[in-house]
């Protein structure tokens, strides 16, 4: 087998087989396939495409190429859940917990944010002490212990994919769903996961800007999940604005606190509840989405689920004191108002400049060295479809200093568009993808 | 600018400026761009295309990329011929004194052969003590004293081609016709002369096997020469079968002599004459095509044509007895018949497989280092649409021993297919493009 008559077939429309892929992908990883082929590949195959089964086996291959987690030691059914990056996507730390407290096991690896997107780990440390890093044994003891460990990810999962990912970002080969979706699931087929949710934002704030596309995504990724024997269902969700209020890691933890109490934004509780609810669908812990929406709702309601959160957040070292009261949380040295400009309705948020806003403000890192300020952020007051007065306060900003204040304001202000009409009402959750079809919840 | 961008542009369908094509060219020959965009560049265009325009500064910026011949100080016209190679071509031998002989100036560069195609430099060193390296004081002087100088390619002529090639073969990218048409002519532009005439081989035999592709090679190329200033011209011509009889370095030689008396082949001669026409008439020397035709032909019944072949031979220091009298070239060890297998008419011709037989018997070399064997090849009795009996003389094997004869045999064998119906008559020369348009006689 030859690496030249593998970018020829792809080249010319063919379908690749799975001696072919596993000869490219293990080639590339052990240095015996270069670079500038591995490029050529992955050109034709963003202009060719790869079909449901292609992006399986290369999914599958990808996966294989490093550590694979295996949960099977942990009893129960063990649930995954993966969001492809927003603003204000603080949902893993309000589902896992209520997930948990259904009977759910979860043994979660997360990432941190980069760019205009939040993340998870960085999120959980804004809580002094918490630990993000534990050892297999440790992971595995506290999942069977209490049901619920997030933590950043360890071990050499999907190297392959790590590899692949750094050649396509300097040749032009990122934006391509069968690339994109063999991406995101082969770190999650290794990591272990008997059932999966995705939750695959769409809008002007997240990775996928059409709804089409993201519907695509979602679709392959479910299939690449459900071939390679997990269950895995995807929720298309709205990220033509920010979810919730705040954007910032401390911010966002008092947020997810509120709304574990059932004091939380109305659009974040509802997506949190849909995606609780599409998980334990999933997971088989609840016969039907309405019997498992109840039960979501019962774990929200009953205060079970904050009891979770404050179970892990106390499991991991970190300070339950900011859980029970979030105004404890260490405070920016700065806050200052951000007042409504003209009178009207917020027509549009441009939801990764607000991204790129809280950037500035401290909140994330544009590099991957830079160091975050746990405390900064902004915490929102309006949004899209409010109607304004002139002077209202539009927004908070948390930052460190005048500088970094005055850059923000000027980013987050051209971020909104004001006018006379409001914006068309979109829901949530725009469309659920499962092995059994798309439905869609838009038209 | 950024290499990212102008891959992403390329992948998206894109047009690349002058400006963007320098930079991925000049950034590549320099080292600046690394081989794995480059091969996804290469990718892009493969599967996207790129326009006349985008192909003739692509060939430009890779003309420009080492030395260029700078031939004004040569006075006259200018002329260069370029085949994109077939089985017994050795029309560069025929044509190239017939022009010089009728006062076209001629300082032409040709290569070796590679795989199933024969190259003229070798059937020039297969006469004794001929020189195919001059310096190019010697080379000018040459060609300014007796109008014609035919040597190996010398210094740096277009490395970025050459470098860009050679990552096209490894990472399946050379089949693309803008990629091809500027290839070659970034040699040509190079190369100096003022006026090119293409001889695009079609068929079986040729790289092109299709004639609407080798149209396309055609015009594409004329393009990309009439865009950079030189009077530019292809033929398109017949390669479904072996042109004249002999394949092999001294072997055609021999035949270049009696086309020159005019007892050549019919074919030969006839797309010799057209060539050499074509050349002249593109070089201003003759007013029209048969204005250019009678002249061709005068230079040939008259053997001013042969005259120049002799006087260029012995200026590059070989022995013209061989010129005189063919027989005393060295002759191959073995010499064996093949004889017809079956009555009937040759229907078709695997013109490759006749190369890769010749190559077999020696006259031509599989890897770059390999040696040739001057008098090995094959001399065909009988050719694509002769009826044939059962024990007549097919052809001719001149070989060094029993084994490569039987290889050969095997392979020639195998490419010839009979029958009871002749194959249908096509032309020697399919088109003519020029930068007016295309002229097909085929239909």
């Amino acid at each position: 087998m030859r690496m030249y008559d593998i970018i020829a077939k792809k080249r010319d429309g063919g379908k690749l087989s799975q001696q072919e892929i596993q000869f490219a992908v293990n080639g590339y990883v052990a240095g015996q396939v270069p670079d500038y082929q591995m490029s050529a590949l992955l050109m034709a195959i963003y202009l060719r495409g790869m079909d449901a089964q292609e992006t399986a086996i290369l999914t599958d291959c990808m996966a294989r190429s490093g550590d694979q987690v295996d949960l099977s030691a942990i009893p129960g059914v063990k649930v995954d859940k993966h969001s492809t990056g927003g603003v204000g996507d603080k949902t893993t730390l309000v589902v896992a917990p209520l997930v948990a407290a259904c009977g759910a096991k979860i043994a979660k690896m997360s990432g941190r944010g980069l760019g205009h997107t939040g993340g998870t780990i960085d999120k959980m440390e804004s809580i002094p002490g918490m630990r993000t890093s534990l050892d297999q044994r440790a992971f595995f003891e506290q999942v069977e212990k209490i049901g619920l460990a997030v933590i950043g990810q360890t071990g050499n999962l999907a190297p392959a994919d790590k590899k692949m990912y750094a050649l396509r970002d300097v040749t032009a080969t990122v934006g391509c769903i069968p690339l994109i979706a063999s991406s995101i699931m082969s770190k999650k087929l290794a990591a272990g996961a008997d059932a999966i949710l995705l939750d695959v934002k769409t809008g002007n704030g997240a990775f996928m800007k059409t709804l089409e596309d993201s519907i695509q995504l979602a679709k392959a990724m479910v299939e690449i999940g459900e071939h390679n024997g997990r269950r895995t269902a995807a929720l298309v969700t709205d990220m033509d604005t920010p979810l919730g209020f705040a954007v910032g890691n401390s911010l966002e933890v008092a947020e997810v606190v509120r709304t574990l109490k059932g004091e939380g934004p109305q659009d974040l509780t509802s997506v949190c509840l849909d995606l609780a609810a599409g998980l334990l669908e999933l997971s088989g812990l609840a016969a039907d989405f309405p019997a498992a929406m109840a039960m979501a709702k019962k774990a929200l309601e009953s205060g079970v689920g904050l009891a979770k959160l404050r179970q892990m957040v106390a499991a991991q070292g970190g300070d339950v004191a900011v859980i029970d009261n979030p105004d404890r949380f260490e405070q920016a040295k700065i806050c200052q108002p951000v007042y409504v400009p003209k009178d009207g309705y917020i027509c549009r948020t441009d939801t990764e400049q607000i991204g790129i806003a809280a950037v500035q403000l401290g909140a994330g890192r544009e590099k991957k060295e830079d160091a975050v300020d746990f405390s900064a952020g902004i915490v929102l007051c309006k949004k899209a479809g409010d109607w304004v007065h002139k002077g209202d306060t539009l927004a908070w900003l948390y930052t460190s200093s005048e500088e970094k204040a005055l850059a923000a304001r000027q980013t987050f202000l051209s971020a909104l568009t004001f006018g006379d009409t409001p914006p068309a009402a979109m829901p949530l959750v725009l469309a659920k993808v499962t092995k059994d079809g798309i439905e869609r919840f838009d038209q």
